[in-house]
């Protein structure tokens, strides 16, 4: 007898597939495709592992790394929306909000709300936890991007300016890490990978 | 100024990225191409938040966590070996031991050193934490072979008695999801997705 209990929990982890199918616009270092959104998450959960004594403020590791693996899980619904798209951010909340609903509401009651409540900390930005694990997904693709001779701040004519906002959480979350978004920054602005401005087309 | 220990630091976290060019068997539900060990890790950690309460002896989640986000990353030197290809069992512990010491050794010591450590456990299976671990390692590519109508166990010529076999993990870590596991067993070889032999070809 699998329990309903145990029966909405798997069909929950089943529905999960589906975030390996969200693809966002980092590419990856070696094989140059798309990366999705599922192993962007497992690449954070590391980041949280190996960098979390670089938080100003202390973070507890275990909540940390629930904020990154649940935070991208509403895409599932209602997609990616990238960084530097204006557009796109419009409806954006409501639609995660309802996507969060659904998707987290196949779980039992109090382990949907446990997630949901994970997924609106991230959101809101209010805890030391949810600020670090924000300046480790900022910080990951601003990384792939600089490794990846900056093909997509090309593609999407991003400049130094958008980056340095972008990036300002980094900063806010972590000095160490802050400091070196800067160095890299500099030196992505020096060879030419990432203009001030763009000419126009 | 990058510290070295950040320098290291980072240097593995962008060594990490080629885990998600590493392929399993596994196929996703919708997409059916194949996953890699990346998302997969993720899907994992995300069973442990979800199901931990089916452990039959208490785990530590961190602890669990952890577990399962490291336990694959030997895969990028070392590859994937297929749960039912005896052959490439060969020397398989000699090439992850080595990746370990590569890999987990671009981080300064005492992290490499948990991180050796994390690995070992799972891989030694002494702890209810590594048990739980491998259970749902276990437990997650059968549920992809079922739910994709068991093309690689046909691909495979792989029968009910190995898949039991292969399962029993589940079982010693979990009563329940071992029921659930022997139900999907009876219900696979029931509708013909898993025999008990194969015709000669």
């Amino acid at each position: 007898m699998t329990t309903e209990r145990l029966a909405r929990q798997l069909q929950f982890i089943l529905e999960l597939d589906k975030l390996k199918g969200i693809l966002r616009r980092s590419l990856l270092l070696e094989s140059h495709r798309r990366e999705n959104s599922a192993e962007h998450s497992w690449h954070l959960a590391m980041m949280v592992l190996v960098l979390a004594e670089h938080a100003d403020e202390p973070v507890d590791q275990l909540h940390t790394l629930k904020l990154v693996l649940v935070h991208d899980i509403v895409e599932i619904d209602a997609g990616d929306t990238y960084a530097y798209d204006a557009d796109g951010h419009a409806g954006k909340d409501e639609r995660e909000r309802m996507a969060a609903q659904r998707i987290f509401g196949l779980l039992p009651a109090e382990q949907a709300k446990e997630l949901i409540n994970l997924w609106e900390e991230y959101e809101e930005q209010k805890t030391a936890e949810a600020r670090f694990a924000l300046a480790l997904d900022r910080l990951m693709p601003f990384l792939h991007n600089y490794h990846t001779d900056g093909v997509t701040w090309r593609e999407n004519r991003v400049t130094s300016v958008q980056v340095k906002e972008r990036m300002a959480p980094v900063g806010v979350a972590s000095d160490a890490l802050g400091r070196t978004v800067s160095n890299i920054t500099e030196q992505a602005v020096a060879s030419g990978l990432l203009p001030h401005s763009w000419s126009e087309p």
